[in-house]
């Protein structure tokens, strides 16, 4: 197989490329430049018709898309150690932790990301005052996650899982085009946290 | 189990609801009102802090949120009929097709709904120009989905699957707050799949 990719900070390629690490996997890598719009060239369109990456290319052809997907594939092929979970409750917790990190916090920083910040001008139609709201509830966000992570260890207790590295890409994210308050990085939960993660992953 | 949800038309209520019409399945249900902001008291805050519908509590008194990540967990305790896939790479594609939905389609439906609907107008700080260029995106989305369903039975393929469940939800609240082009009802790739899922749900 051939993963297709880009290289960090950009959130979606790091979720891949933290996932192999903590499976202590690698994977044939074809790197593409976001900046260059090489992901929306006519061979990257043919395999993933959203001219996004990550992708995965089988052996037979057979394209796996979008970061959670891909992950979630290889953690099948190579259970141990598990990041998805073990069971399915376990299973559906994991899967419960990395939708609520990408609906109340991954929109609102990307609506942010697309409406207000200087390197998507030119890219996208923006509209400022969305942005502006999109930072305050991005802030909320980060609050809210800060309470939640009061008492416990990872996301969805004990056990880390992908929804720590989506969570953790996801903040590395914001704090990268300036979202930020502080919670993050003054000794709080999300800070305790922060620094676990990384030393789970030896970042 | 208890399921805590609200009526239809909220969309992610009804994906639980089409997902355990499709298993015939049934389950004690506690209904919310939406409109009276009962996901928003106290005692649903205390088992959901995200203060959304639907979620389940499980006898144990733990809570799955999400309305995929619940759907998930009574698929594998229900595995007929598979609404997820019966191999890794079926759950990779389904995955991958239910993220296509919800990032390509369900969020710029929602950022229409937010920033432009008369509905949300006193609960939400609306943006209408965003909302107009939110539309815009939804109905490219809508083009894109007539496309990709051209020549296909289901969107992951011969399938039917949770991803149709999630399409259907999604176009549906979209024609229901004001999102078509028609392209839905013309007898299109997108009309016809409609209705092949809507046979396949007896709806």
């Amino acid at each position: 197989m051939m993963l297709w990719t880009a290289p960090d900070p950009a959130p979606n390629p790091r979720r891949v490329s933290l996932f192999l690490r903590a499976k202590g996997l690698t994977l044939p890598t074809t790197l593409l430049s976001l900046m260059k719009r090489e992901h929306k060239a006519a061979d990257v369109l043919d395999r993933n018709p959203r001219g996004q990456v990550p992708f995965l290319v089988l052996d037979d052809g057979t394209v796996i898309a979008e970061s959670v997907s891909i992950c979630r594939y290889l953690d099948e092929l190579h259970p141990n150690p598990p990041l998805f979970g073990e069971t399915p409750l376990e299973r559906a917790e994991t899967d419960m932790w990395i939708r609520r990190v990408e609906t109340a916090l991954g929109v609102p920083v990307a609506m942010f990301w697309q409406n207000s910040h200087p390197l998507t001008a030119a890219l996208v139609q923006q509209v400022p005052e969305f942005g502006a709201i999109s930072r305050d509830r991005a802030l909320d966000a980060l609050r809210w996650f800060d309470g939640q992570l009061k008492g416990r260890r990872f996301l969805v207790g004990d056990r880390f899982t992908m929804a720590d590295i989506i969570l953790l890409t996801t903040v590395d994210f914001a704090a990268w085009i300036g979202i930020g308050i502080g919670i993050e990085a003054d000794g709080g939960a999300l800070d305790s946290w922060r620094q676990r993660v990384a030393e789970h992953l030896a970042l």
